[in-house]
């Protein structure tokens, strides 16, 4: 741990993993519970509802169940975190019951309040933090809270329940529902997703303490907009003492950009400068798309952090691969001749007319013969110098009825080969074009996604990416020897 | 027409708009006549085979048709064209008989010539086409030769035969099979494929001569690796009198792309500063992938050519419009404010807490209401300063199971909004996130594609071509003012 909480710099939400009951504070009967419902769902310890005037909810509770209570202060066992989706009218009073009734955590949904721009959203903002008085820690308002799937905790529908060790803070309800979804199908899980809108008490700072600290995450992934100067220390203390990776997602870089991050969460957006000597100086690792945060995740979740800069070309098509050799060099990485004996090793697998061993490989018709494409891949990532293997293949080749003799074994030998990388810990990086097939493409990613191989579309997704990785670690290792 | 053919500049190939007869030479028995079935399909002149010992290929020819002959002589009728993949030692004697017979046009799919590096391989090219003696005009060696979809000649199963306006020169078959098979998906459609291999007789110069006076060809898109030398001055020629929009992915410009682009076709890259002011005198469009190429030909197919440099941004979350908005104005173009009456007017469509509707336009909540949707959109547009609208969509707004009311009319209704580009004369581009529903993904995007309406996954593969595409307008119109 840090050790920064004694002198109360940072906000001690530890208590977040040992959530045991939840209230869901003003369920919309209009819009069929929505929130009580999606909690409902997953959610592991004992769930209430709490509303002044609706005594059933059909499939929650029939009215004998004791489950829906007019206040929180009325439900008779303690309760360890409440979603709050009120009137803004209302929202003081149901935080003075929170509070009254020991409530540690509570997701204020409810909007309006600072991102309103107005001096009277200002003002409530600020005597909604008074009212918790330091003893009810709030997520938003206007954010959606706490996903943590561990304790099927989830605001949203089908939301996964896989528990994962990477965490997620974002100054967006909306980025957050995309990152869920999109982990879903890539494979990849959450330990914890921070939505804290307009960060009113709990903000980037304190949750990123908190994902600092915290044993499930191993990983940090940020959406951010702004901080408030008066935390730009605090920032730094913590930024110096994490040893995990960060990728930061800075909202607000432009001038509109700016204008919008305010209109949004009411953030101050800062200064560019400031912000990229910060990324430099504490060596985050900084993206410019939601997708391209995912990514990074998915390569750093799946094969870890590596060093990239001899990479073997792997291509159904010598034109495409001339094409990726191009963007792996423009981005600083090299596509190197295999060692000699390698070498002599490929040149032995190739058997078709047209094809060539060398490093981009270029198997054109060989990639019909999945043994043939099982040892050349094998063959290439046991070359010492090559750290990483990209390949790229369309998905049709997995849709049998473009084969003419179809091979039974063809689809498990290729996804045997696209393995390999884990055997060689190399990563493996296969791109498979969608074209008229994207059906396979789907069903042959989330195969490979099960298996850790995370699976691109388009090379310019990955590319640019691995330069990021590899710089991170360079940084990691330097400072680490000074 | 360009006029040139006169001084033999050029190759006369306009004969290609009305092929009525070919021949597959050398169908493969042990690939169940892989090129012959695949012409087979499609083809709607009189197809033959030429093989010197099969008599019989089931479903083409039990032995009684006259369609499969010892040489393509024995032929009783005429032959435009002939798809020829005989063993290398044999090219010679069948491209004798080509010529004695009076074809026109050879596809030469047999690889191993100049590509493949040697002394012999170069000359044997050499040789084949003093053969061919300017009588038979020859694609390749080591090219997949011609893909005509109104003429019914395509060498792959499953190719598209619906006919577009797009011409495609590549120096490469396997980024054809890609581009094509993908542009069936995107809804775009070629007038001509040309796979030219080693370009021995036909090279790039001589088909982008026929494209520039083609009259199916709107715009031409090319993937090259290198011309020769002594074509530089043909090439300026061409430039300078085709007004049809070119784009070009240009392979080898790394050191280590130039080596494989070397093995690959035997192609001289050149020096790429010499590329780049071709590029920048006669205003050619260049991308970096082949994912770009084949965006940026939907975008100008769907929408022509726009000077792009205010757009609307109408996001799903407030984080996410941010974002787009950086990307936007990364690149060099603004998200204006609205002109104040149609800012009126969009406030008066905006009703849920926690939406916005100033430019970005963040709807939130607001997108389960299609009326809504699609009257936003209809406003936005008509701001006499926009020039463009950006959306994000997540694809599960598309499936009804996350509704909790599904509304009947929800997907018709945002597909008639998507559809809203058209009404205004004005570029929409919508970004639907394929999530974990990537199957309504390409559902939609098929659909709309069905109404010519460009449907993105991710903004990086969009934001970076719009400026691309405005500059080549700009560029254009400064011209025809000189």
């Amino acid at each position: 741990m840090i050790g920064a909480l004694e002198d109360k710099v940072f906000k001690d939400i530890f208590f977040i993993n040992d959530i045991k009951s939840m209230a869901v504070i003003g369920p919309s009967e209009r819009r069929n519970f929505f929130f009580l419902r999606n909690h409902q769902e997953n959610f592991k310890g004992d769930l209430y509802a709490v509303h002044p005037s609706i005594k059933k909810i059909p499939g929650f509770d029939d009215g004998t169940e004791g489950k829906i209570y007019q206040s929180v202060k009325d439900i008779p066992n303690e309760i360890d975190f409440v979603f709050i989706a009120v009137p803004r009218s209302e929202i003081l009073k149901v935080i003075d019951d929170c509070v009254q009734k020991g409530v540690k955590l509570a997701t204020v949904f409810t909007a309006e309040f600072s991102d309103a721009g107005t001096d009277e959203g200002k003002q409530l903002e600020r005597e909604l933090i008074e009212h918790a008085n330091n003893k009810l820690r709030i997520l938003g308002p206007n954010g959606m809270g706490l996903y943590y799937p561990k304790l099927g905790i989830t605001w949203r529908t089908k939301f996964p329940v896989e528990s994962g060790n990477i965490g997620f803070i974002a100054q967006s309800g909306g980025i957050c529902n995309i990152a869920i979804y999109t982990a879903k199908e890539y494979g990849i899980n959450f330990s914890k997703v921070f939505s804290f809108g307009n960060g009113a008490d709990l903000d980037f700072v304190d949750l990123l303490y908190f994902l600092g600290n915290d044993p499930e995450t191993d990983l940090i992934l940020c959406y951010l907009e702004g901080i408030n100067k008066n935390r730009a220390k605090d920032l730094k203390k913590i930024l110096e003492s994490i040893q995990k990776p960060i990728v930061i997602l800075k909202g607000g870089k432009s001038n509109k950009g700016k204008i919008a991050a305010k209109t949004h969460t009411a953030s101050i957006s800062g200064n560019n400068r400031i912000w990229a000597s910060l990324f430099e100086q504490y060596n985050l690792i900084e993206v410019e798309s939601l997708e391209q945060l995912l990514n990074i995740a998915r390569i750093i979740d799946f094969y870890g952090i590596h060093n990239i800069e001899n990479i073997a070309v792997f291509s159904i098509s010598g034109g495409y691969g001339v094409v990726l050799v191009d963007m792996i060099e423009n981005k600083g990485m090299n596509v190197p001749d295999f060692s000699p004996e390698i070498q002599e090793n490929l040149k032995k697998e190739f058997f078709v007319n047209g094809t060539s061993p060398k490093n981009p490989l270029d198997v054109a018709a060989q990639l019909t013969f999945s043994d043939s494409v099982k040892k050349i891949i094998d063959i290439a990532l046991k070359d010492k110098k090559i750290d990483a293997l990209i390949m790229d293949f369309p998905s049709w080749y997995f849709s049998y009825k473009f084969f003419i003799n179809p091979d039974p074994n063809y689809e498990k030998n290729v996804i045997d080969a696209l393995n390999l990388g884990k055997l060689h810990k190399k990563p493996l990086f296969p791109i498979i074009q969608p074209t008229s097939t994207p059906e396979e493409q789907i069903r042959i990613s989330r195969i490979l996604a099960t298996k850790k191989v995370p699976v691109f579309k388009d090379p310019l997704e990955l590319i640019p990416l691995l330069p990021k990785i590899s710089e991170y670690l360079k940084k990691k290792r330097r400072r680490e020897k000074n």
